[in-house]
């Protein structure tokens, strides 16, 4: 047997609770390279408000450059109030935002799984969540996010003038279908393809080129088309009906938080975003919670980790097939809760009360076992 | 005392249900001259399937010009599955599309009220959705919906790209923030505008227009920001914290569509959209429920009327400042419900199941007592 490689991480807390709960991942690491023989070569940097509090950027190329270098990179979250006058050029979010572009982190796969101890967190009624388990795959390098022209003129008056350019190509469509196709194949079989096709060229383009694709390749899958108004709707009305659903950068932004939400634990949800293989050899993916920063509970050590923690899960899963792993991990957070012990934001009557770390110790000593 | 002048109303019932729904506002607008004195001047036309049917266009110029003079629209529903593929400048939504932007119907207001007596048709809890009362308004003239350049373009190697371009400028941003901040004066006085400040100029400019006019002119109104993927989620988690919200085109269609279905009762919708005074001195103005034509119910004579008939009654309480006659009629609503009728769509244990007429001489025969 020869010894594997170090696996290669870069680690970017970021802002708010970002780096308490990337601290729970730091016990796993530990308690995988002491029991299961594995090794991990961790580079740690800053990004977002703690980045521009350092270097004056949300960024550094430095660390783009460290990104494109690693096996994989696990991201906290960014976004602090502090920062939020410096200007677009300057905000923490630019660092997400570059990090994808740069890398070409394409596809933001957003995972909606309502977990059965956690059914009565949900704001909609048990019987309409009970194990929902919706994938979004996220187009993330494209759309309105990044199109030209875009920006701010002054008009002769004196008054102003807002521009956003939503661009999408056959090539960005059809590499962001395949994922969401091939998901599909190994889950339930259904893709719900969703776009305002009725109003905007962008997404009728977009319905075009996946019914093309799913003709040409994919006719084994189940094909169904949505406007996002209406799946906004259906996300509330009834939303185990769906299975992976794919759209673009602004939609996949709005309807991936709303179906989070519908699970009422986003402090569970792990997310994966991959891109394509670079000149490099190498496949670049990011791998973060859903939730954002919460710069109002930061610092009090009340955050939960398990998002944080599920999606270094995910990353072993997908950077490194280390599918046993991965399994280990979700299981160890499933029996946890399943002993009663819930973070703030999942607590309810009956279960006892704990804060980040000894959550994150007691996944630790649930893997243990 | 003079006579008034009847009142011109042009009716477009429109797809689907359209027509059916429609048919019972005929009643009400029977009684209101019969039992109240006013008078109505009529015109019907077609619009959207019903229109490409008759003459090939989702809707003549003859329609826009008729909509033009009149005091006021009631529209039902457009979208004909059988319409689905005659392609992008011959959909049955121009006709709304084109209503819109030909009358500068800029403001859509829509409520989303949870009523008492339905609060369990939700599929959120009943704790979470009780007493829900929010006006979104969505500015309908702008944005992606309409900016240049739009479309789908070839490209050289043979693949395709298409585009849209949000555009917003100060003066429209302005208008319809003035509308939000005029009606949370007539309500609890909170605004929540919402964008997408950290990713879109646009969303930028339209953050710093609200803030300017607010403090200008609003201060007694309690402005808030929001993101709009976050704005999702809070209508999930805890939609009572909202008042009034203003958005954008594109926003507001997801925004308001999902805040529809958080009552569970879409039938029971109205909406208004406002605009601007014309060169004719009249201030357009258009009036529809917020559900479609649900081609899959139609002509079966079990559509929900109600929120046909709340259209109508907005029409009169807006257009024609006739606020008892608007209130008679939603009392009606309200009190026919409380004695139990219910169409399929909101219907629940113990209730009494009616079709659309039944449900609308109901609503006439609450209105004589
Ligand atoms: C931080 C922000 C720029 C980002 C986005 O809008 O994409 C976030 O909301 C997300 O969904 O990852
Ligand atoms: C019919 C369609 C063009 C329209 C829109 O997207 O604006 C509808 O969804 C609405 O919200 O009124």
């Amino acid at each position: 047997m020869t010894a594997q490689p170090a696996k290669k991480l870069l680690v970017l807390p970021g802002d708010g609770i970002g780096p308490e709960v990337m601290r729970e991942v730091g016990r796993i690491i530990t308690w995988l390279e002491e029991k299961r023989g594995l090794s991990f070569e961790i580079t740690e940097d800053l990004v977002g408000g703690a980045s521009l509090a350092e270097y004056g950027e949300p960024i550094r190329d430095e660390v783009i450059e460290k990104a494109r270098a690693a096996d994989a990179v696990l991201f906290g979250s960014v976004g602090d109030p502090r920062w939020n006058h410096v200007g677009f050029e300057k905000r923490p979010e630019l660092a997400i935002l570059k990090l994808r572009q740069e890398l070409a982190l394409f596809a933001n796969l957003r995972p909606a799984k309502v977990f059965d101890a956690l059914v009565d967190a949900s704001t909609l009624k048990p019987d309409v969540v009970r194990g929902l388990d919706i994938m979004i795959v996220r187009e993330t390098v494209g759309g309105i996010y990044f199109g030209n022209p875009r920006g701010i003129e002054t008009l002769p008056d004196g008054s102003k003038r807002g521009i956003n350019t939503e661009v999408y190509t056959t090539s960005e469509i059809e590499r962001v279908a395949r994922v969401a196709f091939d998901l599909a194949r190994k889950r339930s079989g259904r893709v719900c393809s969703v776009e305002k096709c009725n109003v905007m060229e962008s997404g009728l383009l977009w319905k075009e080129v996946v019914t093309d694709l799913h003709a040409r390749e994919y006719q084994d899958v189940e094909l169904s088309h949505m406007l996002a108004d209406n799946c906004a709707m259906q996300l509330v009305r009834n939303p185990r009906q769906f299975d992976v659903i794919v759209t673009g950068n602004l939609f996949g932004d709005l309807l991936s938080d709303l179906a989070s939400m519908l699970t009422g634990s986003l402090g569970m949800l792990p997310s994966a975003t991959l891109g394509a293989p670079g000149a490099n050899g190498k496949t670049p993916a990011l791998y973060e919670p859903i939730h954002g920063s919460a710069p109002d509970i930061a610092g009090q050590g009340i955050a939960n980790p398990i998002a944080q923690i599920l999606s270094f899960a995910m990353l072993l899963r997908y950077s490194f097939d280390l599918q046993e792993e991965g399994q280990l991990i979700e299981d160890a957070v499933s029996n946890v809760l399943a002993s009663g012990l819930r973070t703030a934001d999942i607590m309810s009557e009956g279960m006892a009360r704990v804060g980040t770390s000894v959550m994150g110790e007691a996944i630790v000593r649930e893997l243990d076992k």
